[in-house]
């Protein structure tokens, strides 16, 4: 399978088309963004940590039941994924307060939800992925009901799946960002990644921030923070 | 039933206690506010239009099944209401696009949406009234499973009664706040005001604005346009 044009260029990514119509390469880099690119910068190593980290996490998501993008791992950087046309919505999952819900409910971070809570913003960079509801995904057409109840479950169940494997490395997981494509035959998996740049993870015992908060936060030990993720994860 | 403290002043009305327990007086403002407060001024005759407007409307609902807080108009701008705790949310029902909605979602004023969308906001000013979804609203405890279903349920059937009330004085009901309450028995009843303060209601055949809308972006005619649509409700 061959590399050809790029497809598009993202914050994190970049992703090109191959000789196989149904397949690309999403190619990880080490540029990091926060508030809607209002905010630039670069994290020595991210690209393949979050490559790694997204592989590896995918994986153990397939193995559970979870319908994903995942192919094969090409390199450092690179990974063969199934191509999809994105659902135009990043759903964030939160067991715990912070960040943009903490200060829109005046709640402390660190604040336990007693329930999980599913958001799904729109996804538009010139309007800031606004946030929007059932009605609005509905009457937008963003998804259809079928598609969004999917999406919902799949959420609460990676949720579940991942909060229970970082547990046994010591890492709480805040909350995170997911997004889902529909492939050719129409079939909804996940797609995009899974690493600190899309996580919140504390440690579990220390509370220590080990996710690009650290970046957007300007808190030092950006990088250290990333690959102490890796290793709790792959070992290594 | 005899008028005692007052309980607390808003922005647009004043609620008294009584001395039976499960009444209260609404009293109502010419004050105008908007943008959470930014904005100041007077509509001359506003709190008397309000008043009248919502006992007209509420009536309405009442006959068509739906619960209110209406007990009795006294004067011009005085209502005995049934005293509730509110429930925390303001419940937003828009058949077309427009105000902070096709901000948010760059959809031009006056787009039809594809179905009726509701909206909750959680109702503190210190927090600017920020957007909620069903899981918030759950999480928070700002209402129950079975209220929200409930609130829901209501928002749309009322949505229903005025629209059709509202054509047939060529009025469109483009979109509109309720508020809910639960009266000591535990009974959730529509509460609160349904006023050219709280629904935009455009002209039908011309789309001329006849709502508050008109002093949010200085339109002038503001007092012309409340007493046209008083008029046009109960026909003085
Ligand atoms: N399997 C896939 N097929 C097609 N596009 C994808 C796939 N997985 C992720 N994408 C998209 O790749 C783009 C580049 O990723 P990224 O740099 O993270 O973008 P963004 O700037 O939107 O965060 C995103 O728009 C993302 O939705
Ligand atoms: N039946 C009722 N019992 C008790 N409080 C009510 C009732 N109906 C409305 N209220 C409350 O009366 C308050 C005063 O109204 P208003 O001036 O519109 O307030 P706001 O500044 O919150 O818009 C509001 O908090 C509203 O929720
Ligand atoms: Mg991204
Ligand atoms: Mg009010």
């Amino acid at each position: 399978m061959e590399k050809t044009v790029q497809l598009y260029e993202g914050k994190a990514k970049k992703v090109f088309a191959t000789n196989d119509e149904n397949l690309c390469i999403v190619s990880y880099k080490d540029d990091a963004t926060a508030f809607n690119g209002l905010k630039k910068g670069t994290i020595m190593g991210k690209g393949a940590i979050n490559n790694r980290v997204t592989n590896h996490l995918m994986k153990l998501l397939e193995k559970n039941g979870i319908p994903t993008h995942f192919v094969e791992e090409l390199s450092d950087r690179e990974t063969v994924v199934k191509k999809v046309s994105i659902v135009p919505l990043e759903v964030i999952v939160r067991n715990i307060a912070a960040g943009s819900l903490a200060k829109r409910l005046g709640l402390s971070e660190g604040t336990k939800m007693s329930r999980t809570v599913l958001e799904f913003c729109y996804k538009d960079d010139a309007l800031g992925d606004p946030m929007v509801n059932d009605y609005h995904i509905l009457a937008m057409g963003f998804a259809t009901e079928e598609e969004l109840k999917l999406i919902s479950d799949y959420s609460l169940k990676i949720n579940k799946i991942l909060s229970d494997y970082l547990k046994d490395v010591n890492i709480e997981l805040i909350d995170f960002k997911l997004e889902f494509g529909k492939t050719s035959d129409g079939t909804i998996v996940l797609a995009d990644e899974i690493s600190p740049d899309t996580c919140r993870f504390w440690d579990s015992t220390t509370g220590e921030k080990l996710d690009k908060d650290r970046f957007r936060r300007d808190l030092g030990g950006v990088e250290d923070a990333y690959n102490e993720i890796l290793k709790r994860l792959l070992g290594e």
